[in-house]
């Protein structure tokens, strides 16, 4: 999917919203639990009450390594049925030197090696240029780089000084010449929303994935005020409170109002700013 | 597996040797495709030629991923296969925000879920504290985190000074806090042998992980003469350089002979050192 696209489906549905698929086998609806695949089955009717809603879905890829080769299965399966209007994001924060990111590459953007090719991955910046420069390789196909995540251990690293200016800009402002708008995005933590203007400083025109509305704490609004630019330039990211809204046999249906609500306060911000 | 543990295999195999399980579909030996799980068969054949010379192995995740649900099956059956003797180490450098980290520990340490109980597994430290905690978490288990990688990208952040210390330093300083040496070990690359004494300098007693001997170029001598601590302290990875020394039917006679040279090597530095 292309930028241009993207935008296009975002005023279409007038929404910037990205479901994370973050399925833990542990936390489904005990209804599900007597079904040939719970995650799938529990995936497939979220994507079905929420696909008006958003225009981006994000399965965490940890919550299905965790279930060893099955777990493979069901993320092959929920790609397979994200519609192809929808942005798809393999959350998987990859990144190694070179000949190993090849493979990573692989995995998720090369369908006849894996069986899955995502439109996007995340991929962390440690290790510099080379270790991301395979993913960019392939056409039509985007990294998502870590700048400033959402977590209390940003503090760590990222929002440290390097070189004059934090770790997390310099990655924005280095990184950046690596790829184009047209393939890279970035992640940045909304509860940092008072860092999007100068984030927007370095990187006016790249699309930002901000996870961290929601059970983590943002606010919408100011994300959008902050971080919005003419082709939007936004996803936000919505997982446990979307997809746990329930835990009966109603999920499905809390999870869609949930993101109705969500999709609601985004048009309010698409007409405010575009 | 215990640090003293480690340690007493070092001394009685005289090897710090880890053998990179870097198996590549695209790069089997021919005869081996005709196998109904090509990858295991040409693992099982690497280990048997080389366990009586190395200590440790370490699959690289991403050559496995690449394949799909089948490579984790070739990557599970592996890992059964990696005698008890050896630490078994899964190259991931994984890394995310706690609960999603916690999977992450769950897919790597946890038997019941996933079909996998590595002794350890590598994190990438972008993310700080409360990505690399979960991993801690678990008894006798290992995080193997980086610090200094041995490829070129190395420079664009690694290298870079945050407060007033190079980051890859930083990283190392703040992170040793957060476990033990007998919980943690770091990646540090061969190809910088003259940063390993400065290294000591900030963590004298962890194990570090070296890759970058052999095909990227670092020297064996010099790592351990800059690295080696009371305990030893090293583990040496070489993964090119033995699995795809001959790519005919002899590849595993090929493997053993250059992983028994770097044994004769290591042998001579444990006696001069230790």
């Amino acid at each position: 999917m292309t930028r241009e696209e993207l935008f296009q489906e975002i005023k279409r549905k007038q929404s910037f919203l990205c479901v994370g698929l973050d399925t833990d086998i542990q936390k489904l609806p005990p209804h599900l639990l007597k079904e040939k695949d719970p995650v799938f089955e529990f995936n497939k009717q979220i994507i079905d009450a929420t696909e008006k809603y958003c225009v981006a879905y994000k399965p965490n890829i940890a919550f299905y390594e965790a279930m060893g080769p099955k777990g493979w299965e069901s993320l092959q399966k929920t790609l397979e049925y994200i519609p192809d209007t929808c942005f798809s994001i393999a959350d998987a924060k990859r990144g190694d030197i070179g000949n190993t990111s090849s493979l990573y590459a692989r995995a998720f953007f090369d369908k006849s090696a894996s069986g899955m090719s995502f439109d996007s991955v995340t991929v962390a910046p440690y290790m510099g240029e080379d270790s991301v420069k395979p993913f960019l390789e392939f056409d039509n196909k985007w990294v998502i780089l870590l700048a400033l995540t959402s977590n209390l251990g940003s503090k760590d690293f990222q929002q440290q000084e390097l070189n004059g200016r934090k770790l997390y800009e310099e990655v924005l402002a280095i990184s950046s010449t690596w790829g184009t708008a047209d393939n890279m995005m970035y992640v940045v933590g909304a509860t940092k929303a008072e860092a999007l203007k100068e984030i927007r400083g370095i990187i006016p025109e790249h699309f930002l994935l901000v996870p961290g509305v929601g059970a983590q704490g943002g606010s919408l609004k100011e994300v959008a005020k902050n971080g919005m630019n003419k082709k939007c330039g936004l996803l936000v990211n919505s997982s446990r409170g979307i997809i746990y809204a329930s835990n009966g046999s109603d999920f499905n249906i809390a999870a869609g109002k949930e993101a109705e609500k969500l999709q609601m306060q985004m048009a309010v911000s698409l007409n405010e700013y575009i």
